[in-house]
């Protein structure tokens, strides 16, 4: 296999001009460097497809710093990244972090070693400071609110959404309302809950710690929350729930029971995923996999971008 | 920064040494390559790092080879692989082929240029000599039928498959059979539909092009599905379908529109997803988020592996 001498006494120049070419060094002259390619190309020079890479400042990768892809929000805004992804030809990082922040930092220093041409964070938990810091090395959006931040961003304000929420289900005569997150640590999770709790607050009423129920991601997931609600002294006469799958799962578990949607039990839920519309869910719309599509548009421009994703209430027959 | 002459200078040896072992010479003695890889360290020799992948064979990057993602049937092998990755920290390189072979050649040569430790092909069009070839440059490890081949793979016999659940429906005293596939074109539909004719052809029935589905990939499917099958003059009495997501889509639409199932439709999945346990849909299990986990940890001893993985019934109420 050739090595650098090889390439240098093809290209007729010295080993240092092709480890001046190879390391992206400012000075060497178009014709000894075109020479350096050529030469590359044609003894098949293999192993330092990266090098090449570095030259063009080109990887055709783009990281993907996600908690988890098995949770369906992240699944979902990974999937639009991956079709724009398939569009381009362009490859996909994924640097799963299960939100450790030495992960977190991995995908940034691939970043900043240009192993990779940009990176979408899905959701992180490292400072902001630390992703400003790598900002500089290379094109970085995140799907979280960076407001203030030098940082490109589309977000939701989930705070802001689950307010809107318990407002319309307060308008609806509901006092007492029950709620079901995916991961209590989850960045969302806590906007959501000290939305709840403010609103509380604001209303008068006292925290009830069993309306809460956590760890509720998948369909499946409705079979316990009814379960439990049905053991229930005093249940909630309403559900805000954070995803349309579980909704979903929670109103095929209420017919089986024949326990009454929505007089019995009203349920909101967010994202408008398709089985929403299909099952005539009440949800707040969260385009995921549209956001995903954006996040890796915006990031390609290279441009400084940060955009609010607005909720959308869209009223079905669950409420 | 420094380049390789500053390393160089540093270690105390030539440029040529340095260059030699960040080529993987095998000809360097071990001290001079340790002050070489120190000196790197030391320098921070950072636009090199694959430099230094190269120099220890790794990458901690695993390329997976998939048509698209946003396949249910896909997600969920690549969630299986993902959760492996992210146990042992590796990184996905999530290459998308929309069934090109310009594409999956892409990703086979990732494998050769050694920018991945190893490739998962979860589904290919690419001719098995083609990923042979490849194969000699790294693992390899492929969702398909790969017997006969020097290539290792865990895989399901779709047509295997389909004919026991046709057997399974015949047997329930069902004549006349619908089927659900997803992409028309794609690897296992192809085996799907040849065991359905064979089966038709065996037991002297004509084919009737209204009994097939296809694109049936996502629950909100199962809409339109309802509705072509209640305008049909002569229906048929039961459907395969070859996703328990589409299977519960259908489900809620005839349990919309007072079509009683198994009664009036019976319907068989695939799969066993979660979903198909709450809903009590019959289906035949291919645990496909299980077999991603074991692509990965197969894939990673380097070790030849050939496995065919059983359908296996699971009967509830749909039937």
């Amino acid at each position: 296999m050739a090595n650098i001498k090889d390439i240098a006494r093809l290209a007729g120049v010295s080993v240092t001009t092709v480890s001046r070419v190879i390391n992206g060094h400012p000075y060497v002259r178009d014709d000894k460097k075109a020479a350096v390619l050529r030469a590359m190309e044609e003894t098949n020079y293999e192993r330092n497809i990266n090098a090449v890479h570095l030259i063009k400042g080109k990887t055709n990768l783009i990281g993907v710093m996600v908690p988890s892809i098995k949770r369906p929000y992240f699944g979902l805004v990974v999937e639009g990244i991956a079709e724009e992804a398939l569009k381009g030809n362009y490859k996909l990082v994924l640097i799963q972090t299960n939100y450790e922040e030495q992960r977190e930092q991995e995908a940034l220093m691939m970043l900043k070693l240009k192993q990779i041409d940009a990176l979408i964070i899905c959701s992180k938990i490292s400072d902001w400071d630390i992703v400003e810091e790598y900002a500089a090395y290379g094109p970085i959006i995140a799907f979280e609110d960076a407001r203030g931040r030098n940082v490109s961003s589309i977000f939701i304000d989930h705070y802001k959404g689950f307010m809107e929420a318990l407002a319309y289900l307060n308008g609806k005569g509901h006092r007492k309302v029950g709620y079901c997150l995916a991961r209590k640590s989850g960045t969302s999770s806590k906007q959501r809950e000290a939305a709840y709790r403010d609103f509380l607050k604001s209303s008068g009423e006292p925290f009830d710690p069993d309306c809460a129920f956590y760890d509720a991601i998948h369909f499946e997931d409705g079979e316990w929350i009814v379960q439990r609600l049905m053991t229930m002294q005093d249940p909630p006469t309403a559900l805000l729930v954070t995803s349309d799958q579980v909704a979903a799962g929670i109103l095929a578990c209420c017919n089986e029971r024949e326990l009454d949607v929505p007089s019995k039990l009203a349920i909101v839920s967010f994202d408008n995923q398709p089985i929403a519309r299909t099952l005539n869910i009440t949800t707040f719309e969260i385009p995921l996999t549209e956001i995903g599509r954006d996040l890796f548009r915006k990031v390609m421009t290279k441009e400084f971008f940060q955009q609010e994703i607005p909720v959308r209430l869209i009223e079905r027959l669950t409420v």
